[in-house]
């Protein structure tokens, strides 16, 4: 635990509850489920091998937190120009115009989701949610128990941001709804809440780019997601990551897939960061299909350890959990997926395939399968290695430098997973790998 | 803990000690030993989630010990016969008569021993080898510490039986030597220490066959072994297990592999047994090999968990962890490999197959990989699953009832793992298999 005594750590969080409560008119239910996390958060369990408290991370003066801002123009200089040299600054200023932009608790809502919002699509901030949308008491905090962990209890008292999503019954989606984390100039920690109720035969993709900095220097991002897929529906989540060197962050994702469902999430992480913590859960119903793809890109002293557990608890479940790992420099890499089937005629693989670049890079792979049920079938498969001296020579036979050579490797390498990532991601991703492994992050 | 007071259970290891001490006539250093590892043993982790407390296990009456007997024709009439009924007893009776025979604490030598103990190969029960040999000072504990486990410091405290194998440098026994645990009547536990001390360049195969009972009811079998394979040494040691169903096995197994040497460590673990849990550790120097391959057969309610840990710890060193499981009735196989690569141009392979054979039985799966180098290769493949109703309909289309379908493809399935098993056992194993996919056993 951090140095401050129980008592001003719970005066501190008490604090922002408050300010949270008022400046987001939130109804009772809310804040009373802030304060009971807030006791939760001094009893619950905590085993993070990083953080040692969340409270360590509370930005304590102003020069510790960056000026809110409204637009990337409006970003201090020598983000943008990090931004500018990777070429991001122009994809996601296209989204932005386009679609919507959170900045810090407010979204910007545009043309298009006024049309689609006709048709049942609902996008909102998860303050704005919160008020109107009285769906969201059944919803909120619902797949997570604030009692489980530090970490759930600290995101629940003190969220801030995140949006609602909902597609109502059989509406379809046919474009990808992007999603930008922006700017958050809370002092206690990124903490937003994001919450997909797809209706039984809706469709959509959600592509969250966290691409943009965390402005709170050594912060902590905290984000929670519920996803509930009902029955028949079909719902893809890529999570683009590209943090700062500074970043901590604890993704906590959860999902009930319905049957004959199918939620497809996709996790790039390609930023340097401090550490990246993650253990997603999933419980497929009949019929019902979950994919968790991660892209990984291991650089300087970057920590990360991603799990994902699969519950196939009805007939016919299926879970595909995939990890391409790309490890350089003093980067760790853990990754720990596991299936559980406990239904019959449930099928789940998990694949991990790792490339490391240099000797000091390090990667563990622990996947586990678990059956109860003398139907199932269960397999993994991984592989840890280096570039395969034959396929560098053979390309450099064909006139490209080593350089360029790895690169392409590189690339092939983690082509496979990125077919649910709209294009000018996938130029961008290529771009950021292509400078990873020429050493000029 | 037991119900028994630190006070009590100290006395009670004592007058073990003591008693082994007389009968044994041990030099001071081994009861010294003895006596330090039951200090350990109040200190150490305990962490067997079914082993509360071994002194839970101590025989308290006659009645829970069968009498010492000499051969199989002295065992019980029960025993007998279920050995007779396995076609067993002619086969090791065959071994009994032509190599050496454990009762108790004696070895049996015969005229094969006598004449390959001129060329340099030593086979002493442990008792006799730590009076005679005084080598056993550098070799006996020297890979585990009892105060890293409970049930390590209470083997070493009142361990009993086991022998010591040596092979003088350059020396090849072209034969299996076979090495049958027949009986022990320790009240305590069955802790036979084994070490193989196989010098460069010699090569010797050693079966243990733990298919004979043992004879304490409820009884626990907590088996050390340490092996040192010299450079360039090829040592296989395969263990056959047959445990009647009331008994509990630890076996502790670790080996040092040396330079270009190779251990081939094969388990075959046939009996009901109520459970069995293993991690044995391999260390391989620069070039070196190590397998560890293990065939489960879980029936009834076996509880079986095995790990095991290969540490690759010099350039070219290799490792190889492969398991087949059969899970039948309401048994519960766990297998956890995990393998490091500590050095360059190290590569390591973990495969578990699983067939699950029933709805009550119960499959997990979790191998490790961990590398630190930028040039080791590492992978691991796994499938859980049951029989093929193809390859089942297929065979039976051919004129075979789905017995002996079932008994033909469980038989298949293990097969590639027995590689290194003298015939006349792998005759035995089937037959095994057979009864036990038939629900004869």
């Amino acid at each position: 635990m951090s140095e401050l005594t129980i008592q001003e750590a719970r005066s501190i969080i008490e604090d922002q509850i408050e300010k949270l409560k008022k400046r987001n008119k939130e109804p009772e239910w809310m804040t009373k489920l802030r304060y009971k996390a807030m006791d939760a958060f001094f009893e619950a369990p905590h085993n993070d091998p990083v953080i040692k408290d969340p409270l360590d991370y509370i930005a304590k003066t102003e020069e510790e937190m960056y000026p809110e801002v409204k637009s990337l123009d409006e970003l201090p200089p020598d983000m943008l120009a990090l931004l500018d040299r990777l070429g991001i600054a122009e994809v996601e200023k296209k989204y932005i115009a386009g679609l919507a932009v959170q900045s810090d608790t407010s979204i910007v809502l545009n043309d298009f989701l006024k049309e689609w919002r006709k048709k049942g699509l609902i996008v909102e901030s998860m303050e704005d949610a919160v008020r109107n949308h009285p769906i969201l008491k059944d919803l909120f905090l619902k797949q997570f128990n604030p009692y489980e962990s530090k970490l759930a209890a600290y995101h629940t008292a003190v969220w801030n941001g995140g949006i609602f999503l909902h597609v109502a019954q059989g509406l379809k989606v046919p474009m990808p709804l992007h999603l930008f984390f922006l700017i958050q100039n809370s002092a206690m920690a990124q903490a937003p809440h994001i919450i997909i109720n797809a209706e039984p035969n809706s469709e959509i993709h959600l592509i969250e780019g966290c691409t943009s900095p965390v402005l709170v220097r050594h912060s902590l991002h905290l984000d929670m997601t519920e996803a509930y897929i009902g029955d028949g529906a079909n719902v893809k989540l890529s999570v683009l990551q590209n943090w700062p060197e500074y970043v901590h962050t604890r993704p906590m994702t959860r999902a009930r897939i319905g049957k004959n469902a199918e939620f497809i999430n996709t996790t790039v992480g390609l930023g340097t960061g401090k550490s990246n913590i993650a253990n997603p859960k999933y419980w497929v119903d009949e019929g019902g299909y979950v994919e968790l793809n991660g892209i990984i890109l291991g650089q300087k002293d970057f920590y990360v350890d991603l799990g994902g557990e699969m519950n196939l608890d009805a007939s016919g479940a299926r879970g595909l959990n995939a990890s391409k790992s790309v490890i350089m420099d003093r980067s760790s890499v853990i990754t720990r997926g596991i299936i559980r089937a406990n239904a019959p005629k449930t099928k789940g693989h998990i694949s991990c395939d790792a490339l490391i670049l240099n000797s000091e890079a390090r990667m563990e792979t622990y996947p586990g399968l678990v059956s109860q049920v003398d139907d199932a079938e269960l397999s993994h498969e991984a592989a840890i290695g280096k570039i395969r001296e034959e396929e560098l020579f053979y390309l450099m036979s064909r006139g490209l430098k080593e350089e360029e050579a790895t690169q392409l490797i590189v690339k092939g390498f983690v082509n496979p997973l990125l077919k649910d990532i709209p294009m000018e991601f996938v130029i961008e991703i290529r771009k950021i790998i292509e400078m990873a492994v020429s050493g000029g992050m």
